[in-house]
């Protein structure tokens, strides 16, 4: 029992132990700990004294103990402050895997006086000891939930700390556009009249404001992709029975390599599985089965349908080439939306009237075509111009690729970018500077909210708990 | 591609790795490599020379690279021959948690000249190099299967040697027999005559064999309750409906604090979760709601129940106290077998005639009638005495616990058993002990393949092949 009655917070400064790794049918279970005095209070429940005495970066092998009972074998790696993730005195327990080994070290643990680690705790105590930036512990959480290899990629890119240099080199920009506003302040405060023109008027440093707000629309704009690439897109494959719809459904899933998993569910009429197109992680869901099924439960199964193709961000819809257009077919061209893609398959027996794309199922012609009538329609929602080349940051190392990385990020660059637009517009209708100078520092501060250099235990608090448990 | 052709065996020295986690949603993955020269084979697809420099049991931080690329951000572990699992080099790679970053490490890691480890390949290979016997490596495999916290602690009795130890006692004494009656051998067949009465006749050593007999009696029999104890037993609530069958199976679940996992399933209409009773894994299963179903799918739904009750371990067969014997309740009555228990529920509403065991779902009373009542039949049907002081291995420490780990051992010690039986009756018979010893080297050998001490490539590839991967 836990006599302590004050709820753990992210602010306090206790030891805390997480399951990194999933616990289930494996070989290995890794638990994290971390805390002053983390080291010691381990090695109560430690079969040696040599972890007490271990340095930082080493591995010890022993047992965790509870009243003299062996409880596992481990491998214990030690971390001494500040060589750590969290920056504090740490260790990484590498217990057997599977249900039990894992929950009794777990078990021990905590009656040795560690308590269960909040979500993003790690990195958040990480954060708090300057190990890293905000943008970098966001890019962690990135990592762990990418999709498709090149999700991983931009992760890792910002995990390298390219958004962290976009936004400080922006920010310094900018900083010298208000220390010259503030300067024209002081003097006109002060003892100078002087010039009349630049106190009320044009703002000093124009230029890189302009500048600043270019890369600011820039950095914003990114994140339309960049939220595709992390959260993917749903893609329904729709058609009347016999269309070939899961012929297409396996030809997408066997052209690419990378599938992720089938998604395990419960009662499903429906198959979906994940596949990387230009590293845009797609959820392709076939919804054959649905008319194919018999009497009652076709009623729901169309039902369910139609509900799935509302919910879809991409339909490819499927028309039977060998037997034309059919009425239900016409139904769907009439309400079909900008999400649809028409195709025609069977086009080598039968070739298509203008404007469908012609594929082959069974043979594979006019994949490529499919697949580029994807991406465009992606890039087309997103509101990105198709890049020369590609799709942005589809190339691995093509430019070195800055985007944002979360929806935070994204209304804090809109914040900077809305208060640096009114102050140059004020600017334009010549309005005094110490009304201009406030919108200025707002934008700065939106800026060091990014990176955490301004912030506040509330929005921290918010961020980190959005995080998985472990990490 | 690979360009070798030779199939990959559990022979081969090649550098091995293996996912020792499951890939999911956790904040961290972690690879396991071993292998000669498997420290340099890293260190190719690593950002910093210090890993190739490291000592053993050491930690060292950086990324996983390829082509300049920076792949995922890492902690290394490094072990050295013949300090780590294998006793061969090797390394724990602490990779970024999900999907991605794990499979584009261990994908560097392939190009990079490692190849997939085998199932078991890492513990086959610290029993190669005399880390551990054959009864330690297979409760390494026991402690990741470990369903009960009772389960956990058998395996790591066996992890620390309690079984090893046993079967080298008594093979020491059973060499005794053997060799004593070798030097009987010896001299006559060379030039004594002497006591034709020894030769042919009594074995020496006669009591010290009785000993062994008594002792490989008691592990074979020991196997029946640990299986158990790995395996765990099915427990299937039966009755009609609204007799208080989700009741008790929830008193059940919420009596227990050690649930495991609710099981997940697909379509099923029936409930299932892990709950341990004294330390013994049951599989509890809920039925209720078969019958409740209506028209169509009930029929099926109760043919499903009745093959769930054949299979079933155990049936707790639930009467609704209030209504009474109904006239299905006597037709299970009449065709139940040693499996079912009879208990009278809402027994604090009706009181039960005699044989029925009293409960009452809603208040809980007559619960630990109940719990007894099934530790009762488990012993029973697994053919063990109900000790004093409850079930054997039950409670922690009691006794030092020794018994057997899988069937494997089991049918060794039985065949060293009847080999020794064989050797006695003979003796019994005064048979000549050139007939008896190869019967005592036969015990002796099966012994010692137990522990790994004789043993071929066959036997060994068949054993490992059925551990999980990555362990």
């Amino acid at each position: 029992m836990m006599s302590n009655s004050i709820k753990p917070g992210y602010g306090d400064e206790s030891c805390i132990a997480a399951f990194s790794t999933v616990p289930g049918n494996s070989a290995l279970t890794l638990i994290r700990c971390s805390g002053k005095g983390s080291i010691e209070l381990l090695s109560s429940v430690f079969s040696s004294d040599k972890l007490k005495e271990a340095s930082g970066n080493t591995v010890v092998h022993g047992w965790i103990t509870a009243e003299n009972e062996k409880i596992d074998e481990v491998l214990v790696s030690v971390f001494r402050a500040p060589k750590s993730y969290t920056g504090e005195d740490g260790l990484d327990i590498c217990c057997h895997g599977g249900t039990s080994a894992g929950k009794a070290v777990m078990d021990t643990l905590k009656s040795a006086g560690f308590r269960d680690a909040l979500p993003g705790e790690f990195t958040f105590r990480a954060f708090m000891n300057g190990k890293i930036d905000l943008t970098k512990s966001e890019s962690v959480m990135e990592l762990v939930s990418a999709k498709t290899d090149t999700s991983r990629r931009h992760a890792v890119s910002r995990l390298l700390g390219s958004l962290e240099k976009e936004i400080n080199e922006i920010k310094i920009l900018l900083v010298q556009v208000l220390a010259s506003a503030e300067i024209y302040l002081d003097y006109s405060e002060d003892e100078v009249s002087a010039d009349e023109e630049e106190s009320a008027g044009r703002l000093p440093g124009r230029e890189v404001a302009m500048e600043v707000l270019a890369r600011l629309q820039k950095l914003s704009v990114s994140w339309q992709l960049e939220r595709i690439y992390q959260e993917g897109i749903k893609l329904v494959i729709a058609g009347c029975p016999n269309a070939g719809k899961s012929s297409l459904f396996n030809m997408l899933l066997k052209e690419d390599r990378s599938i992720v998993t089938d998604i395990p569910g419960t009662t499903r009429d429906w198959i979906e599985a994940f596949v990387s197109i230009e590293g845009i992680p797609i959820r392709l869901i076939d919804t054959a089965g649905l008319r194919e099924a018999s009497d009652s439960i076709e009623k729901i199964g169309v039902e369910r349908s139609r509900k799935m193709l509302q919910d879809a961000d991409i339909v490819l819809y499927l028309i039977d080439g060998a037997l034309g257009l059919t009425n239900e077919d016409k139904e769907f061209l009439a309400m079909s939306d900008n999400s649809f893609i028409f195709i025609w398959n069977k086009a080598d027996i039968t070739p298509s009237p203008q404007g469908f794309i012609n594929i082959s199922a069974k043979t594979g012609d006019g994949l490529p075509q499919l697949y580029s009538a994807i991406t465009s329609k992606i890039l087309q929602q997103a509101g990105v111009e198709h890049a020369h080349g590609g799709i942005p940051g589809a190339v691995p190392g093509a430019v070195p690729y800055v985007a944002l990385g979360s929806e935070r990020q994204k209304k804090l660059v809109d914040a900077a970018y809305c208060a640096l637009e009114e102050a140059l517009t004020l600017s334009e209708k010549e309005e005094p500077l110490d009304i201009i100078a406030p919108l200025l520092r707002e934008a700065v501060n939106s800026l060091g909210e990014i990176t955490g250099e301004v912030s506040t235990a509330d929005i921290l608090e918010e961020m980190f708990s959005r995080f998985c448990v472990g990490k």
